[in-house]
């Protein structure tokens, strides 16, 4: 999903005429719009996404891998957080008369990733849509302590923890079958696994193109990757930019000491990842590709401040 | 909003799915589709409302009070828990172009709201929608203990903390002025207040004449409803149908043991309302409309296990 000056205009918008003023009760943290999810106290984040049919999804994708992917892109964001999911709370917009084999495969897909990953489905809402299908859906993270995006220090190891470019792949290439990627796995319990080993982190839902100047922004730092570094799905056949460009990983992007190296790979262990690791956090600010330039087209989407 | 078979069919689907078994980490209860917010844990609840324009509102409800409303219907589900608010997030799904003063508006309205209620904002989702607007919000909030719809006794009083109709009368009536309405103000931290004087509690968002007998099945009991004793908003001018049939309310509706009537009287004060005793709760099921019949057409919606 490119960033749209409408998208930063509303956030705007609505952070603008959000109230200031200390929080009550046990809320604690300031909206951050640069985390992955937002910090509710010292042991809750929470996250939202929203899916609409004909942006977020069409016709090639199945009703249950939109359900499970309404879970696992959630799921994701929670777990770049270091966080662990707990619970969700579901909305519906569906036009009349339900399709009800679409809920059928919608519901499935959904409690299949839901169970894979112990959440609870506590509440939620349904309405009528005079439009398309939207389902959104909130999920809460449990965590000992949040990792933010705002921690990388020059000198640290940059590590993503699986291969990318495989939605890229789908995405660009209407001949390839997309069944093996309509469940993404996100590493969910990953994140909140390097607490204590990783500096910064976010998921890659983006893409590495945009994504990592965004770390780097956050932290006040730059990095260098290394191209024949990255890890490459085998569906994008080698392909950089689809690797970096497109986005709608689940895989994580974090900083951490060189020294953490071996807890890092073992951590990772658990989880079925070979993390690998793509470059390092420079002092200098920018983003660079070592031995080539980074494909301008892509930086286009985000400018020289994200 | 009157329920619909196509809802309970997405509802009981979704729930047919969801997976059982032990929650993880701090959540604690299983979803109630009975309660207005979920029970996360002994002291958090939730709750999540999405309006959809062409359903929730059209061009007589103004942007500003889109906003207002979306945090007043979520607030009133957490007051109705025994809750207070404290936190939200928000999904907003908008055509492009985006009509930036429809945002503009959307956003003071809703900080307003936020504002009067101390609630945070602390993140969201934004995303293009193909069809109408779409806007949800999470909201959560904090309490003492929840406060269900299943501790209602016989003998208890039945209360009404305001003045029902005012909506429906709108509603029914294109001539009669909406903006005294358009920005409801249920008594936010009434809710909280009544804990160990309510026995059972919740609020009118679909109306008496659907609600009460939910909170009556809920708690295995009946009532009895005195219609002289109901408080009618002048807008609706005295007709009961208005009053108990149409919803939108954001008072609350609650039994209490008559000991408890200083006590409810007291604690009501200090939000501003006088509430009405309008009946009384029995051991023998069933609502009645002491005096007259309760209006059939009204029954139709809920059946008579709800």
């Amino acid at each position: 999903m490119p960033d749209d000056p409408d998208e930063s205009f509303i956030v705007d918008t609505v952070l603008r005429h959000r109230p200031e003023g200390a929080p009550r009760g046990p809320t604690s943290a300031p909206m951050n719009p640069g985390d992955d999810a937002a910090v509710v106290s010292n042991d809750q984040c929470v996250t939202v996404d929203a899916m609409v049919e004909g942006v977020h999804w069409d016709d090639r994708l199945h009703p249950e891998d939109v359900g499970w992917k309404l879970v696992a892109c959630n799921a994701s964001d929670i777990n770049a957080m270091g966080g662990i999911p707990t619970w969700g709370v579901l909305t519906v917009a569906l036009p009349r008369p339900v399709d009800r084999d679409w809920v059928e495969a919608f519901s499935r897909g959904m409690g299949a990733a839901l169970d894979t990953w112990s959440i609870q489905l506590i509440g939620g809402d349904t309405t009528r849509s005079p439009g398309p299908k939207v389902v959104s859906l909130t999920l809460s993270g449990s965590m000992a302590a949040p990792i933010g995006r705002d921690g990388a220090n020059p000198g640290d190891d940059l590590w993503v923890s699986g291969p990318l470019g495989g939605p890229a792949a789908v995405f660009a290439s209407p001949e390839i079958d997309p069944s093996p990627l309509a469940r993404p796995k996100p590493p969910i319990g990953l994140g909140a696994r390097l607490l204590g080993i990783a500096n910064a982190m976010m998921d890659l839902s983006d893409g590495l193109a945009r994504d990592l100047p965004r770390l780097c922004a956050a932290s006040g730092v730059g990095a260098v990757v290394t191209p024949e570094a990255l890890p490459i799905h085998p569906s994008a056949k080698g392909d950089t930019a689809l690797a970096v460009g497109f986005g709608e990983e689940y895989e994580l992007l974090f900083s951490a000491s060189p020294e953490h190296r071996s807890l890092v790979l073992s951590a990772a262990e658990a989880f079925g990842r070979t993390p690998s690791r793509v470059g390092v956090i420079t002092a200098e600010r920018g983003v660079h590709l070592a031995g080539m330039p980074w494909p301008a087209t892509l930086f286009s989407h985000f400018g020289g401040d994200q």
